[in-house]
């Protein structure tokens, strides 16, 4: 567990999108690397707050009321039972944090939905 | 809480050393950002894991056993119970991820120990 990990090296590792990898845990919590392009399916969490923090490229993520632009080195944290939807029209690599029972379709299990993460 | 975090508009905020700020919360556990220069004291947390996610300069954290450089967009995760004592030889601005309940100097409580950290 005590190794350092090298962000750029570890988003070289894959190339497919909406499909996080886990680089890290730390207090019940994955830390995990996605690269998005497109547009994603409007979801919640019901009981966990989600962060994005965008390392490259520029994420918008519409919520009900309006939509916000996360440009590099900037992040968001959408509280639990917040409806958003992301969408990246170039592709756009970010770092999320979250407890480790966080599912990327939130309420929802369909064709976009990941389990079984990868840890890079 | 719904509000974009612009991380070096946060470190612009402040100069101080050994001084963490919170910047964001989720899930019960604290973002913050720091800034180093110097030497810390060894210390080690007994229940909580602790992230260092280099954000501009480069970080020595010793160990007990060995040092570890870690560089920008380079993290490392120090499992709770082990020994550390960080080391800025030039500034270094870091993000911590940790539970809100993680106090700077661990299992210490002395003049660098820092409670009701500032939010920004």
């Amino acid at each position: 567990m005590l190794k350092k990990i090298n962000i750029s090296q570890k988003l070289a590792q894959f190339k497919d999108h909406w499909n996080p990898r886990i680089v890290g845990e730390l207090n019940y919590q994955h830390i995990k690397l996605d690269k998005l392009k497109g547009e994603f399916i409007w979801h919640k969490h019901d009981s966990e707050d989600e962060m994005f923090l965008v390392l490259r490229g520029s994420l918008k993520i519409a919520f009900r009321d309006r939509t916000e632009t996360i440009n590099e080195n900037e992040m968001i944290i959408v509280p639990k039972g917040v409806e958003h939807k992301p969408i990246a029209e170039e592709e756009v690599s970010i770092m999320l944090f979250e407890p480790a029972t966080t599912i990327n379709t939130g309420n929802l299990d369909n064709e976009r939905t990941r389990k079984n993460l990868e840890y890079l």
